[in-house]
């Protein structure tokens, strides 16, 4: 009998931090794979993940809108209980053996406490790291939660054992994020805008470019709009071409958008394209080949520091997490953004770090699925 | 300008926990009192408080219907996620500086998820402390959720500190549900059944008797029947007079009555008595005149060690508990119950254990919340 | 291809009047059934009917949890709300090609609303019937939603015409509760009590008894305890045995229950016995035997025509239902009720009135479902 | 004592349409205005309400959030879901004597059903109109839900009749949409570009140009992406300065959106500026100094007939609705359209119409809401 892995993936971040796993679950003799799609993956704002899932050869058993519009804390609130509302009736009619949930987004503790709550086994990824923002408490609660975790590293995993994790339930597996960089061929592809589409001007991707993606941080809700327009104008001045992503479904989004689209109107912009979404591995590619990442997105760390691609991490909501030599930390103050940029892009790559995994992840968590104890009962170990 | 302190109770065994620091906070000269009541708090088949609050002299502030009828774990999972789409509604309007929580509760991470996305700091009571079922679990997730620890004793705080909570947000300040049997007077009243009502027989309260409360263990989902079976079996052999609680809320709570009404339909009982709920000087003054607690209710360890009232725990439920001489274990089996019965009536009083606390939490918890420095951004020490 | 009919059952009361067509579609060539079992038909408390329709040879093709307990108007309207969020979740996985919803509750306009919103045709009995409370209000508002009309006599049918509906899209079918009667063996059974255990005396019912229902008027909230405790004592003076059934769950179940509980508190009560739901045949015989229906249940009017049963109808609950002369209207006052009570028991059983149909309904409604024309758009006709 | 009256505003085409009246009832002397804001009307992306109405003198008592991210049928339906979900206790806390509901859109039956639930009578406006799409079927259902009717002329009070409304509720005042339409200066402002941003090209509003809205119908969900198609390619063709709003929320509105984000990337259009919302006023200002107003918004028909605007209707949308001369209806064809605006453009103004009013609804609404009889039970004519 296989062991039927429900996995959710619930943004296009998500994705790209558990594909990987998807296709080692999808071909391990021992395991089913289930896969939920949900929240800010189904919507056309976001970067809607459907097609790209299929074409990638993954059936999804379940669609769960759990997005209440508004973008502010109130909604992200909300949000977590309309997922909480609906994830059990999918996780009732899938009886999975175990969930498999990543990171620490609202929509991952809706379904840690829907899985534990209707006593199906949590497995979770990157517990253990630290961050900034409501991340950081959420993810830690869904490692009390998890019965299972598949962590990044020796430091994370001793992290966990720390908080009191049972230390036979700690897998140090890496992140499967890396393996699709090992996986991906990474060569250029100068197709993006016919692809994606986006606004904005023409990239000519085979000259220099850079790449910003600044969310919100929740936990200073009602600043987004004031640190976006520091980020903007920086970039606005140093007139390289630039590759915006709009800002994820966090509380404080709306700000993120709204000063750039303020900043649009205001301003002819002839050298910055802006994109939703793209395929993870398309992602990768643009980011290989750009010049510097700019924002607070934990990809410029992750897939960032295995890449040696040079970064200008901006304010708290990367605080803490284990970072390579690739990234500059500063605050949000334009001259310090031009001046981080224009080291950073003189600079050119960084030597690859292996903190975030070796690229073999993926394989290791299938076998964790297959093979690990189950027990529901959790106990604090001190 | 006073702090707003928004109190959250959502059961009777919440309010019997509660009510010394609601009482503190209220007269406390920098605090004010907002109260929400919700979930098992307003309904009829679980006791309905609001009578009992407004004698005890509290205003509620909302009332939050959130229990989704169903007593599984799909409503439990989905009441939390009521509860998160109903919160929120209220913060919003009341606006507080702190939400504080009890124990671990699915109400309660509901009170914790709305408090900390919308920006709200959030203290708790109980952490720290273990015990078997989900509650386990989903206490220490509060904690990593929240931003102020008022915790029981030494050994709770420490395990606080180990988890990489802050210390300087770490109160040992005790459990105030000790406070009210210092300030309660514990003479014993004759008049419950008629104040209370219930079904069942006539209890001589001046005479011998004994206390059962057993809830469903979530992580056990199924087994409750059987479970209750054992004690309904073995004390209905024992042929003493005692009184019944009908189970909380949780998840198998149907089991355990539908096991409580088939025995009582299949057998003629002449000595047993069974309630909903009581206030909670009522319930201490109830417990501190038996002669036995049996079951599974913290109540018998928490308030039970303080004044030594002899207990039969049952199961796994408080596993890890920290506990008083008063405690017997055993497992589900009716004779291991009868004989424990017996040894413990015999037995008789033990000495009071402080472990709990002195009567003193109530006071230094409305201090506290008071005086406490607000940081939003929490960081595990670690 | 078989059309899919997707019939939403949500209490006990719908089961009986629905489940002659329940078995119609199953055994029809052309359609396939799909069923949904929702709200209190999934309590324990109002008689979990998984059982019994498994029993009866019923698929069960998804369980909806709906019912927000309060049983208050707040409640009602968010129950309302949950079955709305929860019906597209399993129409979407469903899809059914004619959703199928039953008379005029609140379970009944969400799966309405989720019908018509979904573009799924909608097809509804009971419509053009006239009764008191928000059931009428609720009734007219669904069939302004229905795309097909199901209806119980021309009285009915001309009704629907005149509110403006398509005259091809109104059927006179009769109502499918008759078919059980025709259907079913109604000698009595003595082993009532033995099979539904319920609480209370024994009754013997080979011995006149009679049977009560009585139902909150939600548009009457915050009397139903005065009203209930008017028929209570009327019966505890004529000392007639008595078959009680708990109230259903609509806004105000809570006072009736609770008037129940306190006047069996304060009175020995050795002649009625409480039931909370039965075999929707066995009600039919239970009722075929006694000597008279007390409440304002419309299965006293209903079914209770057709089988000729005296009746006393109590206040406004079915204030213009079209009625047989079995039945005697009355207000909520005890000397009133003890003297129709008497009269109607002496009279003893009335001539066959077949208003509400001759026990044909349920194929006709099945040959309807399987060949009426689908059209989603509805236009008034004047 | 003054009666509460509690209007909820869901969308910009709400607003326009009760704001005369919410002046009306805040100035009278019986009456005090309660505002609920909720819907797209919080939404930045379908135009956010609260800087205007606070503009407007008026105060928000609520803010509800209740649009679940999706733009489908499913979460069309789930968001009609969590309005029942939401304003049940924002009616909880108001305390209206009348509820006030406007129109026939999702958000409206969800007010509507909370609302009678909740044994608040309820007063619609607009009941009585005919149109296509499922606003037809929620019309007239949200009819047999209210209590009193505030119609737009005497045809729709005989269709209120007709329907069996008792005569003594229905009341004949116009729609308070065409009384904002004589309280203002609709001389033209040039500086909506400015005002309102939106993207695409200058329009310079001294010279001819048209105005687009088109929504999607929600009973062809799938079809709005070729709709649109053709409205584009022929406005495309005719090269007309063209101002065109994006859709409502309906389902499908992502269809819509989609349509005109591609063909803007797949032309060059310089000619074009697209708008999401305006204030009701200064909207009244730019239809009644264009040519033409094309889609299938109600405004073309309601306000168009008042100000005497050519206007071409697409499709069913608006099948049935009572109109002015100055419509001309077409399907959704490219050739067809541009025949139609030419025709149009060239015509220029028709005679004012009244057939939605007078001007003066406001305070006849208002009046009506101050002096009403108030009953729950309602009980169909015939």
């Amino acid at each position: 009998m296989k062991r039927k892995i429900c996995v959710v993936v619930a943004s296009r971040a998500n994705y790209g931090r558990i594909k990987a796993v998807l296709k080692a679950i999808q071909k391990h003799p021992k395991l089913e794979l289930q896969l939920i799609l949900g929240a800010s993956a189904l919507l056309e704002r976001y970067g809607d993940l459907r097609e790209i899932i299929k074409k990638d050869g993954f059936k999804v058993n379940a669609t769960v809108y759990m997005i209440l519009e508004g973008e502010n804390p109130v909604t992200m609130a909300k949000s977590t209980g309309l997922g909480l509302l609906e994830l059990p009736t999918v996780l009732t009619r899938l009886k999975p053996d175990i969930t498999l949930t990543v990171a620490d987004r609202f929509e991952t503790i809706s379904t840690a406490i829907a899985s534990t709550y209707m006593n199906i086994p949590l497995a979770h990824t990157q517990g253990g790291e630290i961050t900034g923002s409501i991340d950081e408490s959420v993810r830690h609660a869904i490692t009390k939660l998890a019965h299972v975790h598949l962590t990044t590293n020796e430091n994370t995993a001793e992290r966990l054992r720390k908080m009191g994790e049972d230390p036979k339930k700690i897998y140090v597996t890496g992140c499967p994020a890396i393996d699709l960089i090992e996986d991906a061929d990474l060569t250029i592809q100068e197709d993006f805008i016919d692809k994606y589409k986006g606004v904005g001007a023409e990239i000519d991707f085979t000259k220099p470019y850079i790449v910003v993606l600044q969310h919100p941080v929740t936990t200073e809700y009602g600043k987004g709009f004031d640190q976006i327009n520091q980020t903007l104008q920086a970039i606005y001045e140093l007139k390289i071409p630039t590759v915006w992503f709009w800002p994820n479904v966090d509380a404080g989004s709306d700000d993120i958008s709204h000063g750039i689209r303020k900043f649009r109107e205001a301003h002819k912009i002839t050298f910055m394209h802006f994109f939703k979404s793209m395929e993870p591995e398309d992602y990768l590619r643009l980011i290989n080949n750009c010049k510097c990442i700019i924002g607070n997105s934990s990809s410029a760390i992750r897939e960032g520091s295995y890449l040696g691609i040079p970064a200008v991490n901006l304010g708290t909501r990367q605080d803490g997490r284990e970072r390579g030599p690739n990234i500059v930390d500063i605050g949000y103050d334009k001259e310090e953004i031009k001046n981080a940029i224009k080291k950073q892009v003189k600079h050119g790559r960084y030597p690859k770090s292996t903190i975030y995994g070796d690229g073999k992840a993926a394989d290791k968590i299938a076998d964790v699925l297959a093979k690990c104890e189950l027990n529901l009962q959790k106990k604090i170990t001190y």
